[in-house]
């Protein structure tokens, strides 16, 4: 098996992906799974699958295919999806409401567990079943309630300032939605920019492309 | 100039991302702007920011960089969004409600055309601006506004009937938020997967990565 942190970030962003098919099609006890199949699922060559398992430590049965309930629990380790997440979502405004009203989160063992808006007309409302509480309470929130991820959805001018206030609390992955580039010491980031996604949509209707993961 | 359908994705989304920056911080007339400048921006080395331009095309002046304002032109021409595209949002939910009202989308030159929802209850309702449309009026709408470009922000469930119905109204590009891979034929579809998008980043947090743009 490869050393963890050399993963590169296409195989995990596929690992996720077979993880998803596994569990949406090859959950019964004792199913097997072809790396055809997972690579049929995802549009891309079974080498491609074996190779990225392999990658990862995960190898077929001569005959038989992976078997895909070990699979799928060796996939979550490496993804970190086998551990409950305590997230903080900062921006109650539409954006943040449609993230919590999401639903799917907390069937994938993201437990939010706080919700701040600098809004005092916002704070004190209940989102989703969150009260939402004023951003100065956000360090003690964080370490009381040991939050490692941070959803950011503020507007642009405020996010690195929320930012370096989650960062120096002690999250240790920030999940961007503001359209702007945070800088965040020690601490992974992943960027979800809607306008970038609508931007690359078009730039691949423009020349005839096919399809991209975002 | 190597033929543009043959532009990779990841350089796709480079591309998007030096604009991004040319417009925020290189817009005044007569600007120059440096490799370097933009490879520091995004955290990539001035290397690949030139071999990502003369991929499509572009060339800096020796002694003086690239002119600002030219290599704009240049990239929202291949981007495509030098055009204005006429968007319909399937699915008044929450998560299409935060999506109008996300707002840059408008900036960016992409025109909400039509709404539309299957619930009778959303039906008939204004979200940002746009009356809700009921599903059966979809083709007729599409075809009608010169819609292009599709949002699918329906339950997963809905998603590959609507996104039939939008390719076979002529719809050219499917932006999905649904947790579902689509189907569309001669369509290009980027997959807006939020959960996927955490996954990626407590994965990269497990692992003690830095940064990914999804």
């Amino acid at each position: 098996m490869s050393s963890k942190s050399s993963i590169p970030a296409p195989t995990v962003k596929r690992l996720s992906l077979y993880l998803r098919e596994l569990e949406a099609r090859f959950s019964e006890d004792g199913q097997t799974v072809s790396s055809q199949q997972l690579g049929r699922a995802l549009g891309i060559t079974d080498a491609q699958v074996r190779k990225d398992l392999a990658f990862v430590g995960q190898t077929g049965h001569p005959g038989i295919g992976y078997k895909a309930n070990e699979l799928a629990h060796g996939l979550r380790q490496i993804l970190g999806t086998d551990r409950a997440w305590r997230v903080a979502v900062v921006g109650a405004g539409k954006l943040g409401r449609a993230l919590m009203g999401y639903g799917r989160f907390g069937d994938k063992g993201f437990d939010v567990a706080a919700v701040f808006d600098a809004d005092p007309k916002v704070v004190g409302t209940t989102v989703a079943g969150h009260r939402v509480r004023p951003l100065q309470d956000l360090e003690s929130l964080v370490a009381e309630r040991g939050i490692q991820v941070g959803i950011v959805a503020t507007p642009a001018d405020a996010a690195q300032q929320v930012t370096d206030r989650l960062v120096r609390s002690g999250v240790r992955g920030i999940l961007n939605f503001a359209p702007i580039r945070l800088n965040a010491d020690g601490c992974s980031i992943v960027d979800v920019d809607l306008t970038l996604s609508l931007e690359q949509l078009v730039c691949q209707v423009s020349l005839g492309l096919n399809r991209d993961s975002a």
